[in-house]
């Protein structure tokens, strides 16, 4: 078999680079090693930036978006027990869309299929070869076993911070990055109704907590926590008791309590690994980089960059030109880079320190004072927020 | 001996207070260790806020201010070799003023002179007692020896961060918040024309340089540098070849030599000691708080200091009403605290940090990228660096 692209890996970031050659004239296949129900019920990110939305909608994705999801003109930060309102229209004229990861990525795949693309589910044994030379191929099994060879002009790695790609990069030429955070987030989904439509950002003297929501009638929660917190050890009384205690204060907030359907521990890193091209390699989304979850630009990030790289792809296919190629990685990562600082900040920001000093905490809390009592600061706060805009290549 | 407001240290907060307190009507004395061209002589900080310009023009000492300081509309971040202008005037409508600490000590000195006040150079053996009565003293030897005792309504601690009103206040009743950072200042004054108006703050992979000046003639020079660095293993050729490398970039910025005649290595921390008040002692500048200095806050936030002790005294012995001085602690310490966010957060920005991470060092790095390329973070920066406003108490 061969393609133009092989994508491995079908998250949002494969998914939509599929989508973006497919919409420019190129061939691509991909393949993704779970299962199409898996992927489709994977929950991850929520928080769509402007220039995602606006990406899907240019594309023809948007359709079920606009619909379903909840626009959000602004959020809260809450500290000392008192909500500061961030309005991000008023202030940069843009907004930000609630919508689940995997839901876009149901219309991705939905799209995919309408339009013949080849999507491989179930794919196993995947490995990458030749790729810094002129003709890179995959080696991969179906879900019966079979072996197959698959011929590309060029390969994304769209397959994740697990994924093989990274690796198959040699360690001489990469440079990794990374901070690993000393909690974590405890997440429960819960059938109530959320308290109010926006998120709260909540900075607490016992941790962080974030108010968040799926739809009308159900509220998604995050607690600060240890990084290997066990699950077992809160029963969904100890966790909304802890929610109740984080959120109070002098406007008596306090979340309406319903049935715990889902809750999970996850761990926060910061990662960038580069260049993101090795030949005809390129990484693309969590393959190449995590953002803690706190300012919510990891699937933004992704759409950044095939973005980019379907254009450059386009420009090779195209003109023969490979300047955009060249310059792949230099460009997302200037984003990259900017994203990362903004999830590192906002997690900073937020988030309890145990090893932080008196000196410190105060810091921290002159900052949020900081940032709401100065319509720059917030402006600073709200642009990252609903993203900066894109660099566009030469 | 007996009068309203006993001061203790003739620097820029303890000299304000009792010029602002004789505009009012309030009788004062100030007691100072040193002798007067000693104080005179102690290089300081040189940059003014907006907010310090405007008190010293409306109590009429800015007349030799207004002749030989040098206003700035901007400022310089430089890294990766490059330059990048903060116009603080487009951003924010405000300046600056380049007018050293000691030159401001002598304008006042010389008008508290003028206006008949009461200023004892070389006071020994300053004791301060009963501050949490209603009778307040100062026992005190004059110069020749001679014993003396000052009554006083209340006591102004203003004798900076080595004197004796902090630890006057119980450290039961006191917090201290404090960072010392893992580096120093070597500063130095030179004979050379200053290569630009304007101070450039310099980012290096070999730390840290500030470029400033003293006059049309003369230039003031800082290098990042050990804490404790003995200022013999730095002869004058070793510290221009220092700060060449540390500016050298695309735009072939070179510090033209000259004759260095002062130099020597400031440690930097951070401190904060909360509250300012005990009984009928109020500390003042120095005193409770010390900034590192690249922010420029110190003697700004002296200034900001006095200027609310002495209208809450006005308000005290004007109208018997006690709120303000009451509140004075509080509000002092929401602007300190804002204050040392921000030196905090220049300091972090520009310096080099040996026991940070790869990751973290990139952070730095895209940071200045991200101040640069928003006009909402540079106006931050920009707002911070010529004061906030000043918060008008009830």
């Amino acid at each position: 078999m061969r393609t133009q692209v092989g994508i491995i890996g079908a998250g949002p970031a494969g998914l939509l680079l599929s989508h973006l050659l497919h919409l420019a004239g190129i061939e691509s296949v991909v393949l993704e090693a779970r299962d199409r129900p898996y992927v489709e019920g994977r929950i991850r990110a929520g928080v769509l930036e402007q220039g995602t939305v606006d990406v899907l909608n240019q594309t023809g994705l948007g359709e079920r978006m606009n619909r379903e999801g909840l626009l959000h003109h602004g959020t809260t930060l809450r500290f000392r027990g008192r909500n500061h309102h961030i309005d991000f229209v008023d202030l940069t004229g843009k907004a930000v869309m609630v919508y689940g990861q995997h839901e876009v990525v149901k219309d991705i795949i939905a799209q995919r299929l309408k339009d013949g693309g080849n999507i491989q589910f179930e794919a196993a044994d995947v490995s990458v070869h030749d790729v810094d030379g002129e003709r890179p191929f995959i080696l991969w099994r179906d879900k019966n076993g079979s072996p197959h060879k698959l011929d590309c002009d060029f390969i994304a790695g769209c397959d994740g911070f697990h994924g093989i790609c990274r690796p198959a990069i040699p360690a001489s030429i990469q440079q990794v990055y990374e901070r690993v955070y000393p909690f974590g987030w405890l997440g429960i989904l819960a059938k109530s109704k959320p308290v109010q439509e926006e998120l709260i950002y909540n900075n607490h003297a016992r941790g962080f907590a974030l108010f968040s929501m799926r739809s009308p009638e159900i509220t998604r929660l995050y607690l600060q926590c240890d990084p290997d917190e066990d699950i077992a050890n809160w029963p969904d009384d100890r966790i909304w008791e802890e929610l109740h205690k984080r959120l109070e204060g002098e406007d008596n907030l306090r979340l309406p309590e319903g049935p715990i359907f889902q809750k999970g521990v996850t761990p926060m890193r910061s990662f960038v690994a580069g260049p993101m091209r090795h030949g005809r390699l390129f990484l693309a989304g969590d393959a190449a980089h995590i953002v803690p979850p706190t300012g919510a630009k990891g699937m933004n990030l992704a759409v950044a960059d095939v973005r980019y790289l379907s254009r450059a792809l386009e420009s090779f296919f195209r003109k023969n030109d490979s300047d955009r190629l060249a310059g792949y990685s230099d460009i997302c990562m200037r984003r990259i880079w900017k994203a990362q600082r903004f999830s590192w900040w906002m997690t900073s920001l937020l988030h309890k320190f145990d090893e932080r000093s008196a000196f410190e905490n105060e810091v921290q809390l002159a900052e949020l004072d900081y940032v709401v009592s100065s319509r720059a600061a917030m402006t600073s706060l709200a642009e990252n927020y609903v993203g900066l805009p894109f660099e566009e290549q030469a």
